[in-house]
């Protein structure tokens, strides 16, 4: 799963049947240090992220296997918030 | 799902059997402000989506899980139209 | 889907089993206004394209979703051919 | 499957039902001489790999198909420790 | 499916279940005129590649879709050992 943090959120009226009601937020990856990378996209909220949050994302086939997105078209869910990322034996993020 | 805009559409007779019928749109990938990036390709519209309109698609099995695209042949759809992106706080989007 | 070139064909004896019989073309992905880049690689020709005809490609899992390619062990098919593309309404390919 | 070496860990309190109690470790991709690239992501372990270790992830929904992963929302695990990599017959690889 | 080069060998002891006794090579991305490009990844052969070979490779889910790879965690396959390749009517590779 990709390392990502919370950049913000999308709203969408016209969406697909299965879409409706899913929180939809703007996500963007992130190094273990918590710098961002390439450009943002939307994933569905799984576990109730919330903005600056440091995540992880399920993408793919793997997105529709929670609760809120199975048999969705969905090809990107958050299905975890990070406490805290080691690298090397050193801590490179803790959440606040 | 990635941001997109709809840049334009494809005409093709000569399809396999479960495509015939479908919208076929040109899309391009888009940053939350907007501007394009990468190269062109094609989604199967399955939400009424028009051209400079700002949607997101989804790729993979999960463009399969809509309607009109159930078990077809097909990659990428375009699931929601876009009515406005926030990021950090600001509104990089809005729909006009 | 992705748009592409048919740029030539593969010869392969020995191939999986669900694989003998297929036609297998060798493509590379174009723009719309059919400018080739990225690398050639190998898709199963569905629809019967011939060499320099603009196609689209479905890849992962929905490239087995035509009645040639089920349940073979086959990432991308052709499965459609371009008549033609219109971007920002100007129609940068058609076929001749 | 892409080569990778085990480089940290992750820690996550609130995460998707079905990885409660899945180990989640940090790791990034490497060449067959061991030297990484590319960004650091989170795969599920299911063969008890350790730190510093060269492994092999299956991404995709391959990464669902062990008995600790089936049906949970996964996109990467680690499939197999390297005890070995050759190229053109030289030993890249041997681990220690 | 991409067009790729045998170029070496994976020992393994510690590994998921379904992939014991699965023959793991080492293999490089290559162009129609058998040059290598991008990093090298393990594939399972299906098909009694040997090294030097040309091949194809079926990637994501259609990597399980032949009778040694079925329901294992695996997401590259060789599926076939290429003879010749043509490009624009031009043979590119041709088997020795």
């Amino acid at each position: 799963m990709i390392i990502a943090r919370v950049v913000g959120s999308a709203v969408s009226t016209v969406k697909e049947g299965k879409l409706v009601g899913r929180k939809l937020l703007v996500v963007q990856k992130a190094t273990p240090e918590n710098k961002l990378y390439g450009e943002p996209f939307i994933a569905v909220d799984t576990v109730g992220a919330g903005e600056g949050e440091l995540v992880f994302v399920a993408e793919g086939s793997s997105a529709r296997l929670t609760e809120s997105t199975l048999d969705a078209a969905v090809d990107a869910a958050i299905v975890g918030i990070l406490d805290s990322l080691e690298l090397n034996k050193q801590t490179t993020f803790r959440k606040e």
